[in-house]
């Protein structure tokens, strides 16, 4: 069997809030937003060498350029009166603070990897507990800002890149499955577009009435499930379309290295014929590397890079030198 | 300036007939034929090692695959009863026998080199006129079977290469302007499309009443004019595209090197850029490969090396992976 590039990242959240103190989105003045970055900063820097990084204080880009990374949320983003990040070196650990809830702790690990992202998160979370007394119910568990989130407080995730499931059009029967299930799929660049990555993310959307490991064993067992059914796809793909599949994907890669132009959204086209040619056998390319070049190139990220403000073209002309000089 | 790969190749064609035979069309039976080539063999073998190929002993690809490269006509492609050609080793001189006229003497050379391409044709044509009786007439000149070619029975040609030309339709008025002196350009293929290579041939029309040392004379001073146009043209081309044209040309060699189907066509496009880009210091890549490639890729030489039939997919399949490989 080819090489299983599907389950790409795995991903932990658990939303948490203190006791006393009203929700983020009630409290009274900076005091309240400041006391939960201190209680962040004891507790978390115990465990690990966390980076503080408010939002007031970064500008637009680098917040923009955090949200790309799915670092985080849109909404921590443009809280530039008290949102803030804790986050580790290797930026696989993330905590936003003053987000939704007081804390939002995340773990995110490459490949499928649940089990080692929850262990991160909960060595976070008793870290948390012990420093602090957190909002919890006996009867419901956690208690959150949003009902949706209340009792584990946990949202566990992967991150699916189904190239084949995408282009044989399987993917919408796959998203209503998932749902009987309890689970969620949704794309990650604009909703299931075939244009548009082919990556998914994976999630549980019930986290009351249920234990941590029963989210964690679903999660797992229907992305696994779903991971099978993308390599039949594939090779169903390679065996009716052959060499003209091979030469659509071989080429995108050729393109990929002699580009001087490239729009973000050609290069997620581009990514996902060169993910899914390595997947094949068709290539042989560090896919980490390719996966690298697709997080830098975003728009806010590639302008960081650059260190300069650029308009569309300018980044276009960027992102392909970029590119260009990390594939040559 | 950037280097000049305008002039491609120089070409001498002289036409020469026996005095003591009829000519070609006008043969009795198979001993006229059969002295045409006995004497060439007898008059070339002293200055060069020829191989000579009979029309009706080569297969229909081989002698498809000598008229792609130039070697020999459709006309004598097609003349399997007494048609014959006598090709040097490094198939830089020609001689078409049994062709319109009993010998067409054709010397080539690479880049801009009429003058010696006239003196490998001429040594010939001393070769063949100590060997046989020539028609010719004190008035006229050589007597030829067609009276365009009447007089020195010269043909002295250039082949150009004229993106820059063709993309801006310039290319029409340099036509207009080369006939009023006497000259002619043609398409190599398929007369002046964009798409098709953007090979043209430069040669005079008139061989009568004009010395050989003029015609050469007025060739070679149109070829550098057109040159110098065409090498204007590309740089206003990159003056106004700038990094467009850059993107489109270094494209074409990211999909020459990756490609796993190629038709005829589309290699006639990229070899166009990349040649275009390799003029305009844009790319560094071996321009004689590249030419190599072109030639051997047209449909009966890449038949040829396969060694094999092969219906039009086939071949192009063999073609891309040709070219993955010579560039690999």
């Amino acid at each position: 069997m080819e090489t299983s590039n599907v389950i790409v990242s795995s991903r932990i959240r658990l939303a948490r809030n203190l006791k006393n103190l009203p929700f983020t989105h009630k409290f009274k003045d900076a005091k309240d937003a400041d006391e939960v970055i201190s209680i962040a900063e004891k507790a978390f820097n115990k465990i690990n060498a966390f980076s503080l990084y408010k939002m007031k204080d970064a500008d637009e880009i680098k917040r923009i350029a955090l949200v790309e990374k799915h670092l985080i949320s849109k909404e921590l983003a443009a809280n530039t009166v008290n949102g803030a990040l804790m986050l580790s070196a290797d930026e696989s650990t993330a905590v936003m603070l003053n987000e939704e809830d007081h804390f939002r702790i995340q773990s995110i690990k490459r490949g499928f990897a649940l089990d080692e992202a929850y262990a991160d998160a909960h060595k976070l979370d008793i870290a948390l507990a012990s420093t602090a007394m957190l909002a919890y119910s006996d009867t419901y568990g956690y208690l959150t800002a949003c009902p949706s989130n209340v009792g584990t407080g946990l949202r566990a995730s992967v991150m699916l890149f189904l190239p084949a499931l995408t282009a044989t059009n399987s993917i919408s029967s796959v998203i209503v499955a998932v749902q009987k299930m309890g689970l969620t799929v949704r794309g990650i660049f604009g909703e299931g577009s075939k244009a548009d990555g082919c990556m998914y993310q994976l999630s549980n959307q019930i986290s009351l009435g249920i234990t941590e490991e029963e989210i964690l064993e679903s999660v797992k067992s229907v992305a696994k499930t779903i991971e099978k059914s993308e390599l039949e796809a594939r090779q169903l793909l390679l065996n009716r379309q052959g060499v003209a599949l091979k030469d659509k994907l071989s080429r995108s890669y050729g393109i990929l290295k002699t580009a001087y132009v490239m729009s973000s959204k050609e290069l997620r086209e581009l990514v996902t014929n060169v993910k899914l040619a390595v997947s094949l056998n068709i290539l042989d390319v560090d896919e980490k590397l390719i996966d690298e070049i697709s997080t830098d190139c975003q728009p806010a990220n590639i302008t960081l890079i650059a260190g300069r403000n650029m308009n569309d073209y300018e980044r276009d002309v960027m992102r392909a030198k970029y590119i260009r000089e990390k594939l040559n």
